[in-house]
């Protein structure tokens, strides 16, 4: 039995936060919570960490990422879509070994813990890799193998493809900290039938789907020249658009598609440093959240974002909307730190993640106030989503275990995986005749 | 004599950047600059302080802040700008004490610091306190009182606000890290009496003038429906606009605007953070730049950011302008930094700064790329602008001397700063009846 202490405990979006707050963790849960003093009484035996100046919150939640794409972030950028793709990510994926999913993720997963995600999704390939990176690094994931109609570098045709989602399914169906989802790319790289085989696979273990869905323009037009339809609404025609539906990007949304995604219960991963960043766009978040959709957040993969902080992605989140409709009142500091827990733990299969109350599972992070730019602090929440950077996080615990703790990750050696991706780094350059 | 070595050193946005490189710097300015191995030989007595895995880069330009508004960082959010300044700033601001503008202002300077800044624009109240506190803490600043129509809680009335900006004009004629620059506030605040007599006053000394300008569609409309022209041309009709005007924002402006403001070389601080989280819009920045404005970067006051981090206000600059427009090739990471570093100096009077060339001053920052966030370095700039966060610089010079050094700052004590500004924001809450 542990207490952990704070200036602040942050238990959720929707309460005020408790000032001078205590939590006590048994066997990986929150046993109770409440003012530090009445904790400090009542469980008068505990081991006490007291965090001091600092605020406790919920383990942020990741809703969409291609953790190991960090072995590309920053090797092109400024770049037209199609030209990134095809002068620099095709031709090197064209290459990937195991080994680098593996070290990218490792890597991945520290600076994650570093801006306190507890809780990711991942859509890659080589996904065994990350899974491995996973459970030796103690963080909780939802995520499958990369699904298209073209050969795979790592399980080339289609049907090995689909076997091994089915494999992994079978693996991983009681781990408590890995979720399998079924992961076809998109509807421009999986043809109808390719995505009704997904939609059955899914549908028999009762597991999400997670596709990219409407991120551009372009993808609008090249549907609807294919298929007559716009994406959702082509989706919606093979019976995948459901409640076990995950889309990351839903930027370019009518009206209409949004009614319908909320009407069919999808959930959605917003992007808006990566939508920003290759120039697709910003999605119609308010809009998504006042037509009942549950919108998680996410940093898309590091090469185009460049990085993994789920903290200044809350506030680009929260300030893109302001500006946008000249309306300081839209998505503000609650509703943006709502989408980074709760609601992208909903998304991910997880919904009793996202929140601290009694009896649920102690994933937390902390970040300490004392630094110049957290000072002062009027109100936990806003200095979280408007002042607060991912190298603020000190501490982060999932199932009761810390995996960071005091600026240090414990479960795995974060140089190593420096070092290694550092030595992939230089592969990469030379394949690119660099 | 000391030489300063680091694996990248970022020179200016135009050249390549030297793959360890090194300076010597004597009596506060570069006297060479090159390949760490031809320096180190050509200057074997010097005392060496080696980087290593770094990127020394030169010292970044805030150029717009209120820099004391620390004090209200947080304070309140997500509100409509008039009941944000009603029902909280402008109550607290006719209470402001000299000594909070002060601390405010040292706490600012540390964040800033620890932004990799070294010159900043502040124009606000009771601005011999941010004297004070710039002359102590050793950055640079060009700065001036707000001057408006109504009574200061500074200076009361306008004359004595004229006065006193005559009187930091003489006192601060010869200063080498301090000018000044008349400051009239905006055109809504200031009768066009006011800003003759202010430009005559900036004229006299051939200084600059600092206004905030087309901020909010408001602003424009009302000075359209006040004076029958909208703020550039407004201003343009009182002789003000020309190569010693500074103005904050130009976010609505008209093609027939920045025409103008280019014929007439006026300098613009953009300030996107602030703009989107009051609801203002986004400046035409591309626009502005093609047209050959010269274009700095400021974070605005941290009380509407909510930071002082400009190495977060590049990346927000250079993301926004891609997703606005579709066209991930719009402000690329290099031009962005132009702005934060060569363009931002000119803007700011202080044309030999922002990059590091022979005899130039020696003001710089470094950045070390151990943490994984910033793992692989592929091109030193982009990882500067679109990986790097405030809490990775580890040193700060400016004229030659480390105001910073291995992340602690030198020249003040940073904790007595913060420990100050949370008893002020004590008085704060007390004032609001919190």
């Amino acid at each position: 039995m542990q207490i952990l202490s704070a200036q602040y405990v942050i238990t959720s979006a929707k309460n005020p936060p408790l000032i001078d707050g205590a939590l006590v963790i048994e066997k990986g849960k929150i046993l109770d919570i409440g003012p530090k003093k009445q904790i400090f009484s009542h469980y008068a035996q505990a081991e006490v960490i007291d965090f001091g100046e600092s605020i406790l919150f919920p383990g942020l939640v990741n809703a969409h990422t291609h953790a190991s794409m960090t072995i590309f972030r920053g090797l092109a950028d400024d770049l037209p879509l199609m030209t990134w793709l095809e002068n620099y990510i095709f031709p090197v994926e064209r290459h990937l070994k195991p080994e680098w999913v593996y070290w990218g993720a490792k890597l991945a997963i520290a600076e994650m813990f570093r801006s306190g995600v507890t809780l990711f999704a991942d859509m890659y390939l080589f996904e065994e890799e990350v899974i491995k990176a996973v459970e030796e690094a103690g963080v909780k994931a939802t995520l499958g193998e990369g699904l298209f109609d073209f050969p795979s570098p790592n399980y080339g045709p289609l049907e090995n493809g689909l076997a091994l989602t089915e494999k992994l399914f079978k693996d991983f169906a009681e781990h408590s900290r890995i979720k399998i989802m079924a992961c076809p790319h998109a509807t421009y790289t999986c043809s109808p039938d390719t995505l009704k085989a997904v939609a059955n696979i899914a549908e028999r273990y009762d597991a999400l789907i997670h596709i990219h869905l409407s991120e551009t323009k372009d993808e609008v037009s090249l549907i609807k020249a294919r298929y007559g339809k716009t994406p959702p609404f082509h989706l919606d025609s093979l019976g995948l658009l459901n409640e076990r539906l995950l889309v990351a990007h839903a930027v370019q949304l009518t009206d209409e598609e949004i009614e319908l995604l909320a009407k069919r219960q999808v959930k959605v991963a917003h992007c808006p440093e990566s939508n920003l960043k290759l120039g697709s766009g910003v999605a119609p978040v308010p809009a998504l959240l006042e037509a009942g959709v549950c919108v998680g957040l996410g940093t898309d993969g590091p090469a185009s974002n460049n990085d993994l902080d789920l903290i200044g992605e809350m506030r680009t989140a929260a300030l893109i909307q302001k500006g946008l409709t000249f309306d300081p009142t839209k998505l503000p500091a609650k509703d943006v730190f709502s989408m980074a827990t709760s609601l992208g733990a909903e998304a991910l299969g997880w919904p009793e993640l996202g929140c601290l109350t009694k009896d649920g599972p102690a994933d937390l992070a902390v970040i300490r106030l004392s630094s110049s730019h957290l000072t002062p602090c009027y109100d936990p929440i806003s200095i979280l989503v408007y002042s607060a950077r991912a190298g603020d996080v000190t501490d982060v615990m999932v199932a009761g275990e810390f995996v960071m703790r005091d600026s240090r990750i414990l479960t795995f050696d974060e140089d190593e995986a420096k070092q290694k991706v550092l030595e992939i780094s230089q592969e990469i350059k030379a394949l690119l005749g660099r």
